[in-house]
């Protein structure tokens, strides 16, 4: 599990002289308990991890895109035997991504939400940035593309951690980290300059523990970017849908864009503004050769694209910057 | 702090031979940390306990309302002192009570909320039976009087205890009691027969994870029983108030009748029938020499006693039961 | 596992109304982890214990030795297949037994032990009675059989449990129990009348820390009876033997009675008295056909009686007694 | 705080990158919870620390003492300024320390217990190395004279804690650090190359554990280096004194040299050698005007001074080296 390790270790590092340094009281142990619970998996996993090679690359774009290096770095043989390797840690959902000239396109234009969000950020250079759900890790690239100084990406899956680690490779930045932890295992730090978190909202069982946490992670003044499924409506508007929304379990309350303005007010945030609404569309999301199994399409209703297949508003999502 | 003490010894050792004994494996540990951190306000109260007289009633009526003895059993002398006494227990809320000629007149008219919700019962006799939120303890009496078996109440209200404690002192009931828990601290025992809760619901942040707390402690086929605050309005109403509600702080969502049936239905619940829905009035909120700072009536717009002083709607209670 | 299940509850609600309540605040969830731990192991016992037979005995005695009923009460049938099950909870180390008509005779005259310490002890009528590591838990039938009020067995292991629980079932009595605990999980009750310790002190790392746990467990002023390893010498003489000592890993300090007595001291007991010191002969610790494996006399040099084979003093035993 | 917690913070990010990287699972929050148990008593003494005047200094000597700069750096205004901090931070037991010509005599000549030891080490050069009991850090400074890579003392005391800041404010060397813990808050981390440990085993309740932990914290193959005080006689030979020795409460065992041998053997030491054996003389531990309290003279018999007042034998201490 050396190379996993290794990254914690570094970022474990990182922390310890700069105002992070208390999380140290809690975050190695929580670590410790998940490399350990997670062993097996993660085995497996660090062994075509190591099967990567090593590539000189011929240039680095993370301002317009997430590519590394262009189709004439690598031989065809090692692009084959990297697109093997990057199969086997399918499905790859947050996306997409350029390697050498391979075209990793994901089920996802995780680029799309990115250019909707972008205009309305406080810049982030020199920021320090967290982002809570961040997947395959494609945002944390972005935001280091903006200029952000220190970008921590938290999601609970293995599977996403080691597609993060994938990209840090053929990468190579050392100040953009993902750790394995749900948003329940951070520490009210009150640090960070940025906070995002896109897509995870409504899959929390209590969305107001939720904001709170959220504003316990952000400096007084740091920024909030709240992306989450909406529904159309006035203030004391909001969606409980039965026990699946679009083929997803998991899915809690979906409140209208007014409802979640007077939530985050409640959770304390101030300066609160919708500043995108925008129904997903099946071209932004949707099956590709990394991710083969159903998508969105299938989760509509094939007579009336405007509602899911169980009947509920089909998903619209908005956007929302404030203020802690 | 012994009487309070032997309280809760009786308590174990009420459990430890029946389908609760499970509970041992947290409970001391709880009541004990629950005694050392209101160790000097216990002992205050505890010497005042010791002080109410031990007297032989003429009768106690739990069927029809609370009440021990008569004006005859006790000289004016006595009565005159048990009255000093229970007066430095106040705020009293929830009562009415009838001790020995005294009239504890309180702010609510609690009998009032239990004839709206008795008809709606499966009997009570023979069950055990749960109040979540139960404040001094009333509808503890007046289940007992229906005949439950086992009758426990939570709140984690030092005061709330001693109210309880005065009256279990007058009315000598063994299987009737009261812990000082908030539902946090309940594990999933999955044995209670019927499980109450009056009053609680828009004080939780997390009302689903309350729910399914509620859930967890009844038997499969149990019965809920929730009253709470609700809103007009179709399956997707839910008021959150801002900083206040009625005055009160710390009030968060509040459902209409419908939206409640569906977070029901999401909890797991079936067999959801909302069986009342009162607009609270003055007369059955109110202050009384008993309580005597304010209630309902400040906490409404003076000229429009359809709307509270923050201009939401006026408090408007739902009774649903559901079976587990 | 419900029959082990229901002994730890009788034994709950025999000490929640009793001065040994606070030990509920920790003991139930010891226990439950300890179940869970050994759920395999406790499950199959569980069935064999639950194949004894329910007879009527013609009388038992625990004052001289521990008896139930006789010969006749049981048909050769039935006393065949009660050997068959005690068989199966081989080795039987302490005893013995006399179970209508059958003889358990265990690897040790544990009798005999009794025997040389009960003329020292303050009369046990009454008392509230603590053996550590109390094996089978023989001695607590003596105890027991001296008029003790409420006698408690501490013995980590499964198999000496369900050798108690087997001679509970068929003695019949209520007040004598036994825990699956170290001594490093009792809290300092600071509650029994006599505690006992044989054949314990040797096999702990710390004798003091040890030393200190057996005076947290009495009362001011009761009675701790101590039974153990000891070499000849003066106040300055303790053996530490190697990696085995009569063949048995887990012996520490060894020391002399004077020793051991300035180690009471140092451990806060008083009026401290060495009441007894005998050889232990291969008579008293054998081989049976109930303990078939290798015993003393294994463990001797043949050559030379008075030494172990690795070369060490034969054991000697003495019995000191002190008060806390 | 914010010195100490720097120095914290420092060493942190020096065992992140490093083979200690485990202890990162657990040190910070043990150090998290001493900070705030001793809050005030830092405030205190962090405020005295940083008016130590920063110097430069004309050299500094590790390896034939420890010694910073000379009396000609400093200023006679300052030396007394310096001088009167110093004070502030009595008793100071363990040195000599020399600083820009102050004269930092304390009550024990450390340099010759130092001097007893060395010539029996393996090299220290590039060692990972461990002081168990480090008091004021003394040894630490000679053992980094030596060429130690990397040097980690541990003392459960604020104050030594402290006199060690001091010196290292003076000596300006990063790679010295030293811990607020006790031995029991030590992880087996398996890693150092060599542990101290002088002066401790004495006071601990339990000798064999404080081996067996001494012996988790060395590499296969590490050295332990152990001085402690010691009784004439053969393997079986062990003094526990009663309350007091030589004045000192908390004293436990004292074993032979030879018995000591016979315990790091069972606590799975090779190759032990005891290498020194010498009676502590009234120079090497005295009064002086750093430690004005009183000291080993008076602590001996006065009409005899090979025993101490309470009528034990005068102390005599060896050095054993011994591998893990």
């Amino acid at each position: 599990m050396s190379q996993v390790k290794e990254e914690f270790q570094q970022f474990y590092r990182t922390i310890a002289g700069s105002r992070f340094s208390d999380w140290l009281e809690i975050l190695p142990a929580q670590i410790a308990a998940w490399c350990l619970q997670n062993r097996t998996e993660l085995d497996k996993w660090q062994k075509l991890l190591g099967k990567l090679p090593s590539l000189k690359s011929s240039g680095i774009d993370l301002l317009n895109q997430v590519r590394v290096g262009s189709e004439t770095d690598v031989d065809d043989y090692t692009r084959k035997q990297i697109i093997g390797l990057l199969q086997q840690f399918k499905p790859w959902r947050k996306g997409p991504f350029h390697l050498h000239g391979i075209h990793l396109d994901t089920e996802w234009r995780s680029d799309w939400k990115w250019d909707r969000v972008l205009p309305h950020l406080s810049p982030l250079r020199d920021r320090n940035v967290l982002d809570v759900g961040s997947g395959s890790g494609y945002h944390l690239w972005r935001m280091r593309g903006q200029g952000a100084r220190f970008v921590v990406g938290v999601d609970p899956y293995p599977l996403f951690l080691m597609q993060f680690l994938i990209l840090k490779h053929f990468i190579g930045d050392a100040d953009v980290y993902q750790l394995p932890l749900g948003i329940e295992h951070l520490p009210p730090l009150k640090q960070f300059d940025t906070v995002f978190s896109m897509g995870v909202l409504y899959h929390r069982k209590s969305p107001m523990d939720f904001l709170s946490q959220l504003k316990g992670l952000l400096r007084k003044g740091g920024e909030l970017v709240l992306e989450t499924l909406v529904v159309e409506g006035d203030e004391q508007r909001v969606l409980l849908p039965g026990e699946r929304y679009a083929q997803m379990r998991n899915v809690w309350f979906i409140p209208s864009p007014a409802a979640l303005e007077i939530w985050l007010q409640k959770a304390g945030f101030s300066d609160i503004r919708t500043v995108d609404i925008s129904t997903t569309s099946t071209d932004e999301q949707r099956s590709t050769e990394w991710m083969t199994t159903h998508s969105l399409q299938d989760f509509l209703d094939p007579e009336d694209s405007t509602r899911t297949i169980e009947g509920y508003p089909a998903p619209i999502r908005a956007v929302v910057v404030a203020q802690a």
